[in-house]
């Protein structure tokens, strides 16, 4: 199988009460092919510019993820920046700097129309459809989105929606797409639309996933210091679809099992700052993490 | 084994956006002695006025609780007026009358006094202090109490804390106590005051447990009506408590499957306003919800 990942390799500032790192590398495509490149050999769809540290290239053909998709361009690199509060669940954005993200219209690489797993990350409804249209018959589409685009773009966002298999999204996203405040409704009526997965992120307390015949849910690990919570989603995202990649299996069993890897994932993201986490982080921490789970919600 | 609850037999007036209901029969020893009944015979201590429904007292009776402890008094009957809103998680104090719960002051029954287990449910510390002091060498002590006693009484409540074996609380209130954001060391600052576990209930997300060598989370059953949040936790610890005393056990699988049975108890509260529920629950709708958690959080 493949896994192709399009959304943004960026530089994000970030504040917390504690810390500020400034122009640190981040984005959704960056975290998840991280993350998914413990399990499979994601391929990145995304825009750079000139200013883009040649470090993180080099990480990312250390970590084996294919950056034949990955553009750069003259001009400077999308930068974020964005602040957290005492809540690492609530965050808000200070400041973006699209530069080269401005006018990217992704064109993939022959060897990346048969990929058999699409991760549309976080970004505009009308690229996410505009790289799904170039994909032959893929077998798995999984999106994600964010409050910017439920307010701006709906019909775009909508449309995509439609298309894809798996639906990532936070619980208040969630909450604001379907109008709906109770979780269990509110995932009823997104797998009305044709998802047959949705993925409620909920930060601290864990995640929650329904599917036709299928509720499963699963606690965070507990954690003592969030340093940084950035790009915990998109590392969700990418051990999830990494791991099911690497099976190449969407029974209830193997999906339950991604759920957990994508918590492992995301786990680990936020125990330091950016990606640095990624940087040493071993296979072998990643297996102890999943059996740490295990002991976790078990009874 | 047995166990003694002390705390509050109550009228409750509830407000929730869909509906409201005057003057039912609620209270924090209501609802635990009801959810504990499904496992053991709870033994109650606490106060009601003459204007108390008899249909109420029979029902706890027809529950097989030992009602030896509930003083019948000239006066009214304590009565709460509350208000919740979208979010079951926040609720509002809009009245309480004290009426005949002013000037409790419980003295046990002689066949209280020996009780293995005893439930501080949330009244005055002080009242709690004076209970606890009446029983004989109690194999374990839970407690409860609420942001009121926090910022009103922090004194007394830290010296019956100190005394108690299992603190039950919510999130805000485990973080206004300990001054501590993060819920691990919020969970460990009150495991260093002497109880050797921390129930920590996050109403829709569910509970973490903390004990000197265990950390347990279990999701919340996935509800999508909740028409009526109150009780949810006093049903918690009766179910959880109720099962200690049945099982005679403090192993880590018990208290595993004893906040499991909590879960369970409190899931079935808030399906109907006060305790309609209990009415007609049965066992085994009990034990098919067990297993149902089972499902839930398995991979």
């Amino acid at each position: 199988m493949s896994l192709v990942v399009v959304g943004s390799v960026a530089f994000d500032t970030i504040e917390t009460p504690w810390e500020r790192r400034d122009k640190i590398v981040g984005g959704s495509c960056t975290y998840c092919s991280l993350a998914a490149s413990f399990f499979t050999r994601p391929k990145i769809v995304a825009v750079v510019g000139r200013d883009f540290p040649q470090e993180t290239i080099k990480l990312f053909k250390k970590r084996n993820i294919d950056i034949q998709g990955l553009e750069v361009r003259p001009g400077d690199t999308f930068h974020w920046v964005g602040r957290y509060g005492y809540d690492p669940n609530q965050r808000e954005t200070v400041r973006t700097e699209l530069n080269v993200f401005e006018d990217f219209k992704p064109t993939l690489p022959p060897g990346y129309r048969r990929a058999d797993i699409v991760f549309l990350a976080n970004i505009d409804p009308d690229l996410q459809g505009d790289v799904l249209s170039q994909i032959k018959k893929p077998k798995l589409v999984a999106m994600d989105t964010m409050n910017l685009w439920i307010e701006s773009k709906p019909h775009s966002l909508l449309n995509v929606l439609d298309k894809v298999n798996i639906f990532f999204a936070n619980d208040e996203e969630i909450r604001m797409l379907t109008n709906e405040r109770n979780l269990i409704r509110a995932g009823k009526k997104i797998l009305e639309r044709g998802p047959f997965l949705v993925i409620v992120k909920k930060g601290e307390h864990g995640a929650l996933v329904f599917g036709k015949n299928l509720i499963f849910g699963i606690m965070a690990h507990p954690c003592e210091d969030v340093i940084d919570p950035t790009g915990a989603g998109d590392s969700f995202a990418g051990g999830f679809l990494g791991y099911l990649d690497k099976v190449k299996s969407l029974s209830q069993r193997e999906i339950r099992r991604a759920v957990v890897f994508g918590s492992v994932m995301a786990s680990f993201t936020i125990e330091d700052f950016g990606i640095d986490r990624f940087r040493t982080l071993s296979l072998s921490e990643v297996k102890k993490r999943f059996l740490q789970f295990k002991k976790l919600v078990s009874f």
